[in-house]
């Protein structure tokens, strides 16, 4: 069940009043939006995800990394753009109407098809294509939390999946 | 040959007298640094290795990405720290002896085994390890090129590699 969802995906278009560059407006995109400071990957994308859509959600994997200079928008830094994997725990659409102009879940085939997505969408969309058809192993890039050497305090490594053979090494 | 020589990495110690904390003095790590403002991932990992090891290299994938709060010496933010594969094209090391105490090639599986390490360090090493034996492909986060909807800017994206037959879909 969650897998054949997982063919559709939460897409939102920016609303034409907002301020980004004529050729992304009205474009599909993934929901998604600005870290708070301080907050995880995985939890910025569960939560904008929620805002932007009302659907709830799990952090499965990262699944790109975009590194842009010059970006407009971004405060006259460097910009990372963090694409995230998530598994659904419900379904009905109930969209933030200031930020989309309209959101679905539509067909993964579909939305790498498409025209009407901006470039990153179409790219990620052919992945979780890949993903679907051959197993998201092949595209997942997951988590492991490691105490940090500073007590008390945590870290997350994201990186691929490591078979359990190689975690531990003897002789 | 190249192949052989990645059985082998650049690793640094830290200086004791450089503010690290106890545990992290005297532990093998890999060289790397702070991007400058600006500066791609893969170039900032590619000058690092060079600052403080004296070695030439080519970037070619990520392996790891770190994201981490309350980092001392991160100026109050959170930290991205992203680990690269990179390809030597010189041997000879000629380190920092600002940053560094020892610097050596390193056999993988002495470096995966080691308790003188930080745990990112062996991590790597084991990820390393896996790549190593069943191939970097297993491992790689590879590395594409995109026009930004901004005119004359790029933007580098970086996820698994995707199939020739996934990336153009038809009917």
């Amino acid at each position: 069940m969650l897998e054949h969802e997982w063919r559709k995906k939460a897409t939102v278009t920016r609303a034409p009043s907002s301020d980004a560059p004529e050729n992304t407006v009205n474009a599909w995109k993934f929901p998604g939006g600005l870290s708070n400071p301080g907050e995880d990957i995985g939890d910025t994308a569960v939560r904008e995800v929620f805002e932007e859509t009302g659907i709830k959600s799990e952090f499965k994997s990262i699944l790109s990394v975009r590194q842009q200079h010059r970006h407009p928008g971004a405060f006259g830094k460097s910009d990372m753009y963090i694409i995230c994997r998530l598994e659904p725990s419900s379904f009905t659409i109930s969209f933030c109407q200031q930020e989309c102009l309209r959101c679905e879940w539509m067909d993964l085939d579909e939305l790498a098809r498409t025209k009407h997505a901006t470039p990153i969408t179409s790219n990620v969309a052919k992945l979780l294509r890949y993903g679907y058809r051959e197993g998201f192993d092949k595209i997942d890039i997951t988590m492991r939390e490691f105490p940090a050497v500073y007590a008390g305090l945590f870290y997350k490594l994201y990186h691929r999946e490591l078979p359990e053979s190689y975690r531990n090494i003897t002789g």
